[in-house]
């Protein structure tokens, strides 16, 4: 939605380039050693250096997944003509990537060659399956709404006077970890809605605001609505420090300014939009955020009391690191909430103050996770996610290009988002002649009477939307699909409702 | 949305079939003539006489606009070697359409043959712009929130206890009157959404019911939350008197019973999605009507005070006409009363009585209206619409097989609904070598920044996908869309932006 007008002015430089090169985003040394090793080099004063190795080992671990499936398969198609091959490559499978492979897949490889192809697609969607699972299982970023931090963070936004946040942070897989790691939120206590240029839709945003207010005055959740209380929506734009020409939103022309003026319009419009919508005061507070996509460092526009946002004034994480990184806790403290009165276009709201000077401390724990693990910056400058997520949902994708994502309803008004995620997998896989991966994804409510069937039919309708848009490329095994829905309602994992891959669905062609 | 369910069980019965035989619908005898006539037959002792007069007046002036089509496009079509041609053609169409032919049409001529399927179209796209923007301007049903009948009906509603109407006929177009002549309602004080089997999308009408409930409590419109009144949700199914197995409901196989327990079902699925959806005693009233497209006599399943509705028990408006034609006012209406309470499974509460017997005593008027006018019964019991309406909108459209309508955000989701209108379309004109007038719409609303350009956005979106998803029949000039735009937040006509038959559009082939 979001997308449609870039589409419109068929300016190619409207949707994210594909990559120019490709690096390998997880470093090979093992993991004990680099943690040891980071452990010598100094920190910040502020930095949470335990949550960091958290966090650091969680990263590891769900990308480990998927760096293991290309070597693994390498050897499975040196096998394929023994006459043992599908036990040897079962046993091998198991010992490395820990599960089987699809046998209906193996077992025609006697008659040619096994498709390595359709068991790459496979063994990604299953290594996404796995992470999602757990995720949903175990909440492995302690971040699900029973968790402390959850509930700490919550008590620290009501205090702050905020009874939703709600973000919409870029599309791009660059943007993914932007909650759970850039800024240290509890993915339970923020509304994500990523687009492609952060260009939210403003009538659906509406549209959850109402929703959000009406259960304020009709269940006094999270608070009642005779507290005067607010509504913060931010958006994230980003650039790039290294290659700001190539590697910033390429929705916005990797133009760091357009970027930062297009989301702050599209913020305007939405408070423009509640406030004509309803009279009686409804309004919502704004916050525009940019990051670097290379070191994760974050900038904030500090907004003045009366809603004034200069979008050439802001509060730099990366510079606050650097002047603050020998204060003590408290000096550090009141170096950053000077900072964000001082470059604020008016005065300001403590309340605002106090919770971008959160944000900003958040996010120096994340310089320093980039500087020990990453060197100070991601080798993956540019894109390298492993699959496209299509539809609505995956809460839980919080890792830096693990997923390039179309926010989507249906593929005939999604198709410039989803467009730009085939055109980044054709540069990633299909030039090295991998399929591109799409999981389809569908939350829906349980307690909403055949929610279910309907997502479920939503997933289909949208998989036979990608299959046309996309036939040559499908009809070559050259793209795959996964399809999986998900009650929001509850804390359960994914359900997958069918995939490319089925046997099945293989042989009805 | 809704239809889409019906959609992959590719049952091809579920969509409604192509008619078998087209009637002239408007009688040839002049109107006033007819009305002479049909003052001396007797209405029954409720009926609005001079309501049906005006309605008639009405519905001949706007249809007759179409009929004089063919008639006038046949003269021009004998005329086109004339070497003064283009001002023949003009001259006649001034005098029998009241309008000029489009010049970039007819100077073709000369070449070969005139377009005349490309005249066909534009005439319907005008005639139909015509009755569209005297709707918005003149407000020729006296339905406008403005009017006399509105306030009353709007005071009415209120003193049944509802603070809104929200009504669901099928889209088939034999139920386009429903709500202005069979129902007789003004058309401002109901929220009309038509549905193919009158099965409505369950969660954006629980975004609707939201809407509505957080302006009683921000706003107090149209009145507060805190007043204990209650939102009616109804469905109108519809069924064939004369020809039950070929002329009913196609969405449901033109099954009597399985539309009114389908529309049922969707009634009851969205009274538990509200209650699921909060708690605290959120909740609905629900009411299923049945209407005869033969006769336009309705049919309304009364609830009991405890929410049951029986698909069996029904007060049946033709019955009820014949039972009290030859009582008095009061007595009638007592019968009608009676008669609700009697055929309900439970107590009844007596402003649902009361709201019944209103639309009961309503329909006897659309009784007489078809008796009089329609000799009792409609000379096209099957579809003889005049263009399809896809989009979101079409406030002013109110008469019987006018628009077939495909209510729809995206042709990916409505594909199954507006298959079937080409379908219809293919029997009604292709088979004569006319090409199919598709009328786009999309309502927005003004006060939200920027919707307007959205809106149009949509219609263009929707025009691309029309175009790709019939792309031969487009070809052919067999098929032509009329793009248009509304705010619906004024009360001025719908803009129009774009049509296949734009001279600039037809160059950049």
């Amino acid at each position: 939605m979001a997308y449609r007008n870039l589409a419109r002015t068929r300016q190619p430089s409207l949707g994210p380039t594909a990559p120019r090169k490709r690096f390998d985003p997880i470093d090979t040394s093992p993991i004990e050693e680099k943690i040891k090793k980071s452990s010598s080099l100094p920190d910040h004063p502020l930095t949470n250096h335990s949550e960091n190795h958290h966090l650091y080992l969680y990263e590891n671990k769900v990308k480990g997944r998927f760096e293991k499936i290309v070597p693994l398969l390498k050897k499975v198609s040196s096998l394929q003509h023994y006459e043992d091959f599908v036990e040897r490559a079962q046993k091998l499978s198991r010992s490395e990537l820990g599960f089987d492979l699809p046998l209906h897949i193996l077992e025609k490889a006697w008659v040619g060659n096994v498709d390595m192809k359709a068991l790459f697609a496979w063994c990604v969607f299953y290594s996404h399956q796995e992470s999602s699972d757990e995720f949903f299982n175990s909440d492995p970023l302690n971040g699900s709404s029973d968790s402390s931090s959850a509930k700490s963070f919550q008590s620290f936004l009501a205090e702050c006077g905020f009874h939703l946040l709600d973000i919409t942070p870029c599309a791009d897989g660059r943007l993914a970890h932007a909650i759970s790691y850039a800024l240290r939120i509890p993915f339970s206590s923020v509304r994500r809605r990523s687009h492609a240029g952060a260009l939210f839709d403003i009538e659906k945003t509406v549209g959850r605001w109402i929703k959000t207010e009406h259960t304020r005055y009709r269940e006094s959740f999270p608070n009642s609505s005779s507290d005067p209380t607010r509504y913060l929506k931010a958006v994230i734009y980003h650039f790039s420090s290294v290659d700001p020409n190539h590697q910033g939103c390429a929705a916005h022309g990797s133009n760091d300014e357009l970027a930062a003026a297009k989301g702050l319009e599209r913020l305007l419009g939405f408070r423009e939009a509640v406030e004509n919508t309803f009279c009686c005061g409804a309004s919502v507070d704004l916050l525009l955020i940019g990051i670097d996509t290379d070191t994760d460092a974050i900038r904030v526009h500090p907004p003045s009391i009366d809603n004034n946002v200069d979008l050439k004034s802001w509060i730099c994480a990366r510079s606050i690191y650097k002047e603050t990184q020998y204060l003590t806790d408290q000096e550090a403290l009141r170096k950053i909430e000077d900072t964000i009165s001082s470059v604020s276009p008016g005065k300001m709201d403590s309340n605002m103050v106090s919770f971008i000077s959160k944000l900003i401390t958040n996010n120096l724990s994340q310089i320093d996770y980039v500087k020990k693990f990453h060197s100070g910056q991601y080798k993956d400058a540019g894109h390298a996610e492993r699959f496209i997520g299509v539809g609505i949902g995956f809460k839980e994708v919080h890792l830096r290009n693990l997923t390039y994502f179309a926010h989507l309803d249906t593929v005939e008004q999604g198709a410039p988002d989803l467009d730009v995620g085939v055109k980044i997998f054709t540069g990633l896989n299909i030039s090295k002649n991998l399929p591109i991966p799409i999981v389809v994804r569908f939350d829906y409510s349980g307690s909403v009477p055949h929610a279910r069937e309907r997502a479920l039919a939503d997933c289909k309708r949208v998989d036979e939307a990608i299959k046309a848009r996309y036939s040559e490329l499908y009809d070559q095994g050259s793209l795959h699909t996964f399809l999986t829905i998900r009650d929001r309602d509850k804390k359960s994992p994914a359900e997958v409702v069918g995939s490319s891959l089925d046997p099945a669905l293989k042989e009805s062609h």
